[in-house]
């Protein structure tokens, strides 16, 4: 439905896949001291000889992780690297360089690609990260992109999901539930659409909520500011899956327990609009959303008075002894346990 | 043909991705000092403080790169792993560390994860790579991997695709060709499998180029022996494409020609044999024929001494002038023009 029908259409078939990637990557620079050399050769050199280095990789595949007929493929390109680099700084580290590989249908022309990889660019200039690598290559079915990020951070910066302590309080960055419900906008207008293709949707409404699904940014703004507030988070994780699930990962690698309250979880008022059209509860799509690619993290108490006013960040509940377990507690003030309801793309939707 | 139809199926529907990749990476271990963290948090961690590091990534989709028809599991977890760490092996590096991402359709159970999984844990324990990171995901059709692979080598032993100067010696690994006809002989017998399912094809005479096919390995040693014999290859590069295609590339890339000696490629006997019951020449299939994963270097005239009668090495030409252009010199003293003719996925075969 965002699709133009009038593009240029260039066959694969005829390029190969030197040509390809090369052709792709050709206005991609190299800006760290650390990326020594980038494609080109059978493998990037890399020097971090100061530095610890953190790696992580991601995979989307179409018809699983997005569907081209509302994701334009600018905002897939720029998307597939915001989910890597939200990974890194999830480790409270900068982001340095990243490798690309994608799978592609001969359905595909190269004018598709350029698209995809002019997403991919503007995520590199914007998040200063040098594209280092990758591989093009058919699939008989579809697209798939599969990113690998690295990032450096001294050692004792490092964030892990191990560092929780009993008292330590948990933060999160900007809100939640906006990319889930901008996908279910998404969704229904897809249906609209089949009955009517002449119909043009008036998404305005929603721009908040169906930019944070179509076009997420990674916190990398919060690693800054919590290097220049001198706050160390004890554990850290970026919200990829849904609050429960990635407060259930942070209890069960630190041992710890958690009470968080469902009164504080942060909702834009769009958020909030939008679940009542839906005829959704708040709470549970902040819980089981995912997509919304901000940083959950635990610090000490002793480092609230930092962060206190901070409009970026929201307190939202404590961790506690393991054996107390992980609970909501609910603005009618009763305890109900947190079950994992993250996305599973094993199950579907 | 080679599958077990009396499989044991656990459907992957109900265990959920992170369960699985728990699942299937519990029994790898991290060997390397310079594996700090490995999966189970954002990004794994890793300390590169004195050497450089490389960098490599590649994809395997089924029915381009693979056919699961004869392509045991484990063989190809095996063979992924192989791909990658022959590109860090032709920098001359040391191979550290990997990730795997898997893409697959619920048609597959979870044994046959475990299985390919198995040829993934054989892989690193042979090479000494620790399994650092990973994602795993579902398609919508077949199976997808995609394989990060890190090394490590001190500055100047690193080999580029450029440093090939006029006059340096043209020297291959092992035996080329291998690979392609073992594809030939697996074709033909799952021809023979769909007209009469209960034929089971000697495969003996082939064993040779049908596990050069199935079970390929990445030269490890070469760089070990290259390190004790005191060479140091002036331009390096990993055949995976055919020899014809990799010529180009170092030619390309170090800016000068080439002249190759058709009657020093080196052939297996099997792969000779096998040629004359394809009807094929066998030159043909040494320059076009790709994934054989032997090293393809370029030396320095003085260190011939230092390799000379090495069974593992074969000089198989010089470089020349980047004007002169890149020839292959027949054994009928013939001088005809090298063009690129190696494996192409968007061309499929």
């Amino acid at each position: 439905m965002l699709e133009d029908k009038e593009q240029k259409r260039t066959s694969l078939d005829n390029l190969g896949e030197f040509r390809l990637i090369e052709h792709l990557t050709e206005n991609f620079n190299l800006n760290h001291s650390s990326s020594k050399v980038g494609i080109g050769d059978d493998a990037a050199v890399l020097d971090y000889t100061d530095k610890k280095t953190v790696l992580t990789t991601d995979m989307l595949v179409e018809g699983v992780h997005f569907d081209l007929s509302y994701m334009p493929l600018k905002h897939l390109g720029y998307k597939a690297v915001m989910v890597n680099l939200s990974d890194v700084y999830a480790m409270n580290a900068v982001a340095t360089q990243i490798t690309i590989s994608i799978a592609v249908s001969n359905r595909f022309p190269l004018e598709a690609l350029e698209e995809l990889y002019s997403g991919i660019a503007l995520a590199c200039k914007l998040y200063n990260v040098d594209l280092v690598g990758g591989d093009t290559t058919s699939s008989t079915k579809g697209m798939l992109i599969s990113v690998t990020a690295l990032g450096q951070a001294q050692d004792h910066k490092i964030a892990y999901r191990s560092g929780a302590k009993p008292n330590d309080l948990l933060v999160v960055s900007g809100d939640l539930g906006g990319a889930y419900l901008g996908l279910q906008v998404l969704e229904r207008e897809k249906e609209v659409f089949k009955v009517n293709p002449n119909n043009q949707p008036d998404l305005s409404p929603y721009t908040y909520i169906v930019e944070r699904q179509l076009k997420p940014e990674a916190r990398k703004d919060v690693v800054e500011l919590l290097e220049k507030l001198e706050v160390q988070p004890t554990s850290m994780i970026d919200i990829s899956d849904g609050l429960s699930s990635e407060i259930l990962h942070l209890s069960k690698s630190s041992k710890v327990g958690c009470n968080l309250f469902e009164d504080k979880i942060p909702l834009d008022p769009t958020v909030i609009s939008a679940c009542e059209e839906f005829k959704m509860d708040s709470t549970m799509v902040a819980l089981s959303g995912g997509e919304d690619y901000e940083l959950l993290f635990t610090i000490d108490q002793n480092d609230f008075e930092k962060i206190k006013g901070n409009p970026h960040f929201t307190v939202i509940g404590h961790m506690t002894e393991e054996k107390e377990g992980n609970h909501l507690i609910t603005r009618a003030n009763t305890k109900i346990p947190i079950s994992a309801q993250g996305w599973n793309s094993f199950k579907g939707e």
